[in-house]
């Protein structure tokens, strides 16, 4: 398809089209003749995650056009690839160790993923972004009063695996090696708010069912 | 206790707590002579949740003393009061109805509560930001392309019920009305970065499992 298309096809704009050409967010198309060029499904895919990182993400251009290097690189396992995209989006800073808060829910943590078997999140820890996110969320709440300890986060910890259980099975439907890498990458960025809405809504459910609406 | 151990027992510096006095987020202190106020636990409680708003939830003053006005006011039924509490927080604009997705992501919403037989989240939804907050961000979804419809919307649904569960299940364990309401808040701004961050953790889990890391 021509640039007109792709814009059509993908509500992006053939200005904004050429914006995200020129930073190497979107590959050329095939050049057909000097002043045209062709594009593909894979454009208009590739187009869809670009949007979603930087208009929904609000992720940075130079940071998206790091994960997508990491979702390109077929070098890398499916773990390691998922991962280094989902790690270059903006982090949480490392939490400050000598923080006796920090420290309690590290250990509280620590609980959560040995009484589940998480062995491979264990194992990641150090490194893993998703874990500094959650010591840090924690050492929150504890400071805050809320005394957010393993037995609190064990049922919560439960349905979020199933959760992911969902996630990588609704990854697995799409086709190709990119579009699955691509697809982990939107939904990370993507379902949140969508889970974040279904949480609020469940909870307004429950409490009418429990406390009626005097 | 004396203003000093109030600030020393919460974390928050004099000069704070009595801004928070002034702007009226704090109700005063039993006066006991001229210059010197004597606060209780109910002060302690009100001033973590306080911080919660202000601090974490990042919500403006005002709003803040909006949301504490509903969780004060007895007059209201326990939903209400909690409703009224959440829905003064700042929300999503409503979603233009004349869009062709945002229709369609409200005629998918709308399956998911018929379905799962959430009667009073529809009777509520029309008035309800958590209902328009799930309309907005299905809409984007199905506008960059990924089709979330009721099918898949509904595990979602079902674990997010049970985080529901959870969630009111812990609220009931505070004693007094107060602090059940207060807990519902405070839970409503602190959980969501927990819950987000188990998500993605629980993610790495299952992904290591399935593909390993090579």
């Amino acid at each position: 398809m021509r640039l007109a298309e792709l814009s059509e096809r993908s509500g992006v704009s053939t200005a904004t089209i050429k914006y995200y050409l020129r930073e190497g967010l979107l590959a050329p198309g095939r050049q057909v003749n000097t002043t045209t060029a062709e594009y593909d499904e894979d454009h208009l895919r590739r187009l869809r995650l670009v949007r979603a990182l930087i208009q929904v993400g609000r992720v940075p251009v130079a940071t998206a056009r790091e994960v997508l290097a990491h979702v390109d690189d077929e070098s890398l396992g499916r773990t390691i690839r998922l991962g280094a995209a989902l790690w270059a989006l903006p982090q949480v800073p490392e939490p400050d160790g000598s923080d006796e808060e920090v420290r309690a829910a590290h250990h509280e943590v620590d609980q959560v993923m040995e009484r589940l078997g998480w062995s491979n999140a264990r194992s990641l820890s150090s490194i893993s972004p998703a874990h500094r996110s959650l010591v840090a969320a924690v050492a929150t709440l504890r400071r805050l009063g809320y005394a957010w300890d393993a037995e609190l986060m064990l049922p919560y910890a439960r349905l979020m695996h199933r959760a992911a259980v969902h996630d990588l099975d609704f990854v697995e439907t799409r086709s190709s090696e990119a579009e699955k890498v691509e697809t982990a990458v939107a939904a990370a960025i993507l379902f949140e708010p969508a889970l974040r809405a279904l949480h609020r809504l469940a909870q307004e459910e429950e409490s009418a069912r429990r406390y009626g609406f005097e």
